[in-house]
């Protein structure tokens, strides 16, 4: 197998993506990867795999590496007998945040006709947002954390109790996330969630909630993960958030019941097929009340949770003659032809 | 006023976005227009100004212009001193369906930096989705027409009155719409439209429902259009598709009251801000015992509906400068120094 990981982007989440992207190797030992970086100023850099390193980009490097082209059939380097393009099977999508989860990535990819692992472009903009990723969960008969929106414009009044969780719609990590607990705090914390998006949710934040996390993809087959409980923290420092971004090895399952894997399996299935097909992703559940709850869909995990799976490099194997291609059209100029005619003049 | 005219795709409409895109030739007389044809294969031409007309494309006689290629900053195309930038302002995208309101071009718009005018890519996920435009609208307070979904493992059992239109959800122009009488229709109906798509509308079919059409968009202020009553057919043959988007003088306004004008005004601005600001939109109402409904939002309108407006070229060079761009994300590195100190690395 080979494949190429494409990482970096314009994006908050540019650093963990290439904590992301060198954790692959460790964990996809039989496969072989060419790096394809993207730089904040978008330009695409072909990264050498022997020497891929965290200093190589923030100590800007990089920037000494061949700059690739996206053309149509993939990506492109200049030689001395004209482009060349990079072989690969398959591109693997491992921009978090902006540009990977956004849809940007996956609209070039289907535009250039580059086979791609990711969610597609309208997974993507379902996803990225998290009021629409409500909208979505309830089309689907899931249920999901109860929540409230807010514009930027609207009248700042909830008529949930405290305390309450604010979160900007459109940014993964915890940017602008703020806990509230008590009215007097609301103001403060929508001035943070509004410098970064016009539009932020209001869920009810409970304190200790079990959270359980599901990964998984459909090959020929469901290729469900097991269901891990994160360990829990309000918010991490960054050398726990480096430790999760980097996880290599496969994890314990939650101490939970048969019953309660299923329902948690069943939601994610719900959620999954058909819009997330080509993707390997990962939903983040709470369970409140016996009640299984979207908490978050996380189209491009860390390290493609691949700490989840078994054997996560045999599932990318299988994935790969499964991802889904745009239908092709037809373009045969009848209609002009048509008109052409009946003006007399074809 | 200089502007880039991108138009073409792989899409259904392919042929119809040649038609619009030469009409805004003669609609567009203060400008200098640059044309860049998208072909079926996806290769950017860059077409001479003055030879434009839909034989060329018809004839292939396009595959002799100039390749474009995209890059960060805009289009390029290869001279003998390197490659030079096509000169313009912004990118007016006229390719309906696929490719343009799909949000592919707005994605890679957003993403090589280029300035354009056309609904941005989350807008586009939405409402190229009927499905997802009946959430948009309900979140938005916009009352749109009834409707049932249906999946292509669904069972076939509907529980509206016929008769019924039937829409793949994710196609524009009538490709795969049918209207179903009785109950014995509906399954050859479901069989064509899924042969488009995965999912599948149904809506009541109102025989001689009154529709409005309102366009618009929102430069340093609201610019709206007259309301038109289209003429209706249930399907237009080759010619009168042909005029439809080829249409470039004002029509009359609707014989409609002040107060009917206001509510189609109301729910217009309330789906196109914020999520549209960008774009020229048109959206496509019914009146049903008084009550205004949302039919279809078109997001690159058919000639882009210059013929509902005063002064379209005005609008056009108002709304340049209100364009919105994504913000920037500076990226420091600071997390991975933070982690290489930690390790004792920097």
């Amino acid at each position: 197998m080979h494949i190429a990981i494409l990482f970096g982007g314009s994006s908050f989440e540019h650093e963990i993506s290439i904590v992301s992207a060198i954790t692959m190797k460790k964990v996809l030992k039989n496969t072989q990867i060419s790096y394809i970086f993207v730089s904040g100023e978008r330009e695409f850099y072909f990264i050498d795999t022997q020497k891929i390193n965290a200093k190589l980009f923030s100590s800007g490097e990089y920037k000494k590496s061949k700059v690739l082209s996206l053309k149509q059939g993939g990506f492109f380097v200049d030689t001395l007998f004209g482009t060349k393009s990079i072989d690969c099977e398959v591109v693997l999508n491992l921009i978090h945040g902006r540009d990977g989860e956004d849809g940007k990535i996956a609209s070039m990819m289907e535009f250039y006709h580059v086979p791609f692992i990711s969610p597609r472009m309208e997974a993507s903009a379902l996803s990225y947002n998290k009021l629409y990723t409500k909208f979505l969960a309830e089309s689907l008969g899931v249920k999901s954390v109860a929540y409230e929106h807010l514009c930027a414009r609207d009248e700042r009044k909830i008529s949930m109790d405290y305390p309450v969780i604010i979160k900007p719609v459109r940014l993964g990590s915890s940017i602008g996330v703020s806990i509230v607990r008590e009215a007097s705090g609301l103001d403060y914390a929508l001035d943070v969630a509004f410098e970064f998006d016009s539009d932020v949710i209001i869920e009810p934040f409970i304190e200790g909630v079990k959270e359980y996390n599901q990964a998984g993809c459909y090959t020929n087959d469901w290729e469900l993960s097991i269901v891990e409980e994160p360990q829990k923290e309000e918010f991490l420092d960054f050398e726990k958030k480096y430790m999760d971004f980097s996880r290599d090895s496969q994890v314990l399952s939650a101490d939970i019941s048969e019953a309660l894997v299923l329902k948690i399996q069943e939601n994610f299935k719900k959620l999954y097929d058909p819009l997330f097909r080509g993707s390997i992703m990962r939903c983040d559940f709470f369970v409140v009340d016996g009640e299984v709850l979207l908490n978050e869909i996380n189209p491009i995990p860390g390290s493609m949770a691949n700490y989840l799976f078994e054997d996560f490099e045999g599932m990318l194997e299988r994935l790969i003659p499964h991802l889904s291609h745009e239908s092709g059209i037809s373009i045969d100029y009848q209609y002009i032809h048509s008109i052409q005619s009946a003006k007399g003049k074809a």
